[in-house]
């Protein structure tokens, strides 16, 4: 698969995505990045890409023709229909599903953005996809088209050994991670479960998926609601919404999970 | 304001963070980059930091010593209380006004995990802050570090100029931004909206609002519902709502703006 970023700062993009996981599947093949200077397609040849906006106001604003033509140098090289993704935050939330969904295309392009934005009417030419990856305000577009390229990256088939894949899968169950430990089994006198020390695959699963149940709940209760349980599950869930668990919930959590149990039992 | 990161790619955070902005305003003094090297902290004097997990299961996890370590070297040079941020899926929903809340502490530390993750009894110890960016999964935590220390290196004062900081502020307004556009007026065909060119600021005030209440209405409409509106906003809702407006929306839209428009008009 191959990463194409429309960018001004192109050393800063390859340094970090040839770092770690991605830059280990670049150097065997599984991954490719070309990086493209908006800045080489200056107008005025002193490397400036930028202007004021028309109607006033702070800023400066990146001009629709060098953006064009930096689109255009990519776009001979790229046969057929390819998808263009803009980050800002009017675009759709990003989250794993579109990692995924992206990581079956051959090619795909990111343009970053820097100071006020780019022309509306560049935008409304070459951009498919306007994407956005959380409510916050970033001085360019290369840290979050980072951020989603190594999303997508370790979605495409390849780029993450047998070892390394467990990760997603958990998370794609629609639960949190379970917490982890390595050793010693005594750490500055912190001790790891006595469960996961017994050698009972059966036993050590079902903490595990407990300790998931407990977390989301804790944190994120929202995805309980469409996750999918089971009858241990389910018993694990009653015993904590009456305290009789061995792990404690405040009064709110107990009060959520009995509904949420009350839900599940009616369907 | 300082940054202190502990990583296992101490070099990439930097060359990252060194860029446009951030490293504009490190350059001026006004932040300061620290990064640790977890594995100078290796146990077995090999670099390695990470082993099996207890329990079984795929992938390796940081062990509890070395983090333990890095943040020792750390702890010594930092008076006081410090935060210690670590980002993954349970954390609390970075948003822009946490980047707010963040900017007014003097240090900050992130705590960068790779693998299947930190053995938890560290993390129990060290982390005050469990913080998320959204619902995908990254190779690393250097990623995520580097967009919320760029989001809250950007409200510290001083870090942006005058001119840059416009943004930020149309962003915390609530709704989403309007178009821009610059230089040429007509770009391949496609013209600049005559109003911008008017030299009527109030025109040009008042069609931005607009573009922005519509983009929001489009992309975004549960921000909406806490955003503060004027009588001039809530005649231009009303025409949308009604078809009266030039601007086009959907049934679906409609019946959304009605509704809200409803609710404003009671309370």
């Amino acid at each position: 698969m191959n990463f194409h970023v429309l960018t001004l700062f192109p050393e800063m993009v390859a340094a970090a995505f040839g770092t770690s996981i991605t830059g280990r599947a670049m150097e065997k093949g599984i991954l490719g990045l070309h990086t493209v200077n908006i800045r080489d397609f200056s107008l005025r040849g002193d490397g400036r890409i930028d202007d004021y906006p028309y109607g006033g106001g702070a800023g400066m604003v990146m001009q629709a023709e060098p953006v064009m033509r930096a689109w255009e140098s990519l776009r001979e090289e790229l046969p057929g229909r390819v998808r263009v993704i803009y980050l800002n935050p009017q675009g759709r939330v990003f989250d794993q599903r579109m990692a995924k969904e992206l990581a079956l295309e051959e090619d795909l392009v990111f343009l970053c953005g820097h100071y006020e934005g780019i022309d509306e009417r560049v935008l409304g030419e070459i951009v498919t996809d306007h994407v956005s990856i959380g409510d916050y305000v970033l001085t360019g577009g290369e840290l979050p088209v980072l951020v989603m390229m190594d999303a997508v990256a370790r979605m495409v088939p390849g780029v993450l050994s047998n070892q390394e894949s467990g990760q997603s899968e958990s998370f794609q169950g629609g639960l949190l991670e379970y917490p982890q430990y390595s050793r010693p089994e005594d750490w500055r006198g912190k001790k790891v479960p006595p469960v996961l020390l017994s050698g009972h695959h059966a036993n050590v699963d079902r903490w595990r998926r407990e300790q998931s149940i407990l977390r989301t709940l804790r944190n994120r209760p929202e995805l309980l609601e469409t996750a999918v349980f089971d009858k241990k599950d389910r018993k694990y869930m009653r015993a904590l919404a009456s305290g009789q668990a061995e792990d404690e919930i405040t009064p709110d959590q107990a009060v959520f999970l009995s509904k949420l149990l009350a839900i599940m039992e009616k369907s």
